[in-house]
């Protein structure tokens, strides 16, 4: 039976006169985009255009809200009352749904953004309230967690559709967290050894940590960058890595975890 | 035959710690929720709890988009280009629809805010922009319109769904636009003056103008506001008016124009 | 000798077109303005309106700088590099000297606001980065303080002026931080009793806490509150009872720790 | 005697975590720097970094104020009360001449930005206003005026220091307006061409239209720009060719029109 996994990348993640990443380039290599729904980054012009090429290039659309905080980019943590947190979750998913509409599309998969995604990782509670915010607004939505975090036990309690995600340029933790970007070696520079790690995790079924350590863990995308030239270069090797594999490159299905 | 008409009013438009407006006294009296949607006015949080209590009390709710200018409450006109301003009608309407999803209620009609909507009752272009943008997103929505303006004809020339809207409070000039609110006369203060007013209106179905010229017009609902206690005052005696004229207070079907 | 004591509340706190607090009312009562300098509140039209005012009724102007969280209104912890903590400071106190200048006023202290005071409470290097960034600006600027935390200790640290504070409606706990406003008995509702309170601690010299203890230290400012009518007449009685005890109400003089 | 001119060009118009125009490229060709102030573009920490390299590398120092419209850019033609337009001057002026002064520097002259300056450009009044503002903060502050316009006439009224500026990358129209950006030949592209405008033009003291006509005017500073590659080369150009032609190159000293 053929290997399949999903390669996803954050898009649209300009904002009124300003550009981030090269969007053209990626969607030439991954299967699903998560758009940038304006709280952190995005707007309603680079929507409607991020979400017009994403259809174009048959790309699967996905819903990548977070906290309002442009200035901060959505990275600063911030404590609010559980139901708003869902309340920004709903609002930027239906921005999401409608833009996606009238791009002749739908949105097909959530996926949360940046201190928003870092707090969910580690709050199964916060996590759950995320996941049923987009689930009231969209039953069916699909959600894209963090192989082996809380996450992934929130998803896996609601029971809902779920695809399970690594990181191409991350080293990982014996515990399945992500190494913190300001230890040596946490960012993965060069791009035949994140090719070569992501076809070995591919293969295998399994993050391997930074020592070695082998964690089995269903892994049906992987999160690919396009913020520097180096990222993207790396995101068109750990593809090229892929396929010579004899992996299929292909939207993830979505089954319950 | 029975005659029937809809009250409306602007709601939820408070921002994060500021609150504007008695939305608790209109939702006693209007049939009718014109709901901000995070632009000039409102936030995920506002417009969760608005709708909540639009459900609660059966009025219809309403996406009610304005520009993308929180400091000047939308009310300062801006030169976009004609997709720009369709995205963000589109952007606000996805919002609206997944807030009223998920407090029970659904999206029923849309109204355009401020110096948008001024902009719309003088360009039929500009408002059939904003009109087609909103049915890309919601294909059955019901667009409320400035009786005799270009956004009427607008409307009529899209054949879509409308509701014909005139003000309790303002006084009209002779061909059908509002008196400038600069000039004397131009707002109605007086509860009995603007009840009368109303219910003499929708009697004949017309709008009459200060100089006393009756303009014949379908009129699907009244505009109320509730910023003030006068405004609330005025509101009230619009609909005890209305309804000792034998006057239905009821939501407006949507006939098109 | 006559005792001395200045009073003195936030203000300026509305935003585009919304308002927050009775500002004509508390400058009718304090000495020392705290003025909202457009990052969690007050824009550049309510500043100026508002150091109009407090340069009419002889009022002492501060700088009130917070978070650039409009939304959370400066409320919500942001982690964030002493650096950029340092720029906003430097930013928001600037405008606010323009502002003043433009008024015929100026800038006569700072006093941080919402979770930026709080976290400089706790944290004698962010209260001391703070200080520093603003006496990097304004050398003579007088740092209004919380009595008795790492904000006086910061302040002292630094050898600059200090004008130290004490909460009109608000119960401290023993190691004279105030009772969390979520327990029963933290907000002091009632005038009388506030007023009672205030002179006794300024007749003192010492904060007297929910169980009784008296923790002596300088109190030069009082902090009174505005945005309820309640808060308001809880102001006016303070201001009243420390009168009547025979304190004179005038500006703080700024001596060092 | 020696020709001198400056050559100025807008920095610091990067937001958050987005990036715009090549700064550091500029900064040794420039002689001033107009630091955009947060409105428009700009924050609080790319104008501490900003004004610190300005002071390194010598360039004088502006503020560069605009609308408050961050998605527009301060594009968008906005009308304000006359008194908010002087607010927002003063407010971001203030907040300049703060981080300024933390740099080790000060600001030294104002420009107008983006749809602030071409509105100002045409209407005295408004840009009177305007630098009546700018005045009532910094008494002594440089106008930086569009030579022939609204702007340099109303600069004139007012007999304050003055520096008069003309583009190296624009037509011009025989009226000495811009001539549209729409329109083919109004940017100037090739670096040569601008280069060797640009000495002439400062050679005879004089606007050369596009149809040849020469309109006397003073030439105190010319402003490039640096948002992509090709307007840093013409940039460089526009340096050399004037060195070439023995002009020296110099801040502008801010004599009164």
């Amino acid at each position: 039976m053929t290997k399949t996994v999903d390669l996803n990348a954050d898009m649209g993640e300009g904002f009124g006169a300003w550009t981030m990443g090269d969007d053209a380039a990626l969607l030439e290599i991954v299967t699903s985009a998560n758009v940038a729904c304006g709280f952190h980054g995005g707007d309603w012009d680079v929507m409607a255009e991020t979400m017009s090429a994403a259809v174009r290039k048959g790309a699967g659309i996905g819903a990548h809200p977070g906290f309002a905080d442009l200035h901060g980019f959505g990275r600063n943590r911030m404590q609010l009352p559980r139901a708003s947190v869902q309340n920004l979750v709903r609002y930027q998913l239906g921005a999401a749904q409608a833009m996606a509409r009238a791009a002749g599309g739908k949105v097909r998969h959530l996926k949360l953004h940046g201190a928003l995604a870092n707090m969910a990782s580690e709050d199964e509670g916060l996590a759950k309230a995320c996941y049923e915010a987009a689930l009231s607004v969209a039953p069916n939505i699909i959600i894209m967690v963090l192989a082996g975090t809380a996450q992934y036990r929130a998803a896996e309690a609601l029971g809902c559709p779920v695809a399970c995600e690594i990181f191409a340029d991350r080293a990982y933790n014996d515990n399945a967290t992500l190494v913190d970007r300001s230890l040596p070696g946490a960012m993965i520079q060069d791009p035949i050894l994140a090719g070569a790690r992501m076809a070995e995790m591919v293969r295998e079924g399994a993050i391997i940590t930074e020592s070695g350590k082998r964690i089995e863990t269903r892994i049906d995308t992987i999160c690919l960058h396009g913020d520097t030239p180096a990222a993207v270069r790396i995101a068109a090797e750990v593809r090229r890595s892929l396929e010579a594999d004899g992996v299929t490159l292909v939207q993830f299905s979505g089954e319950p975890a």
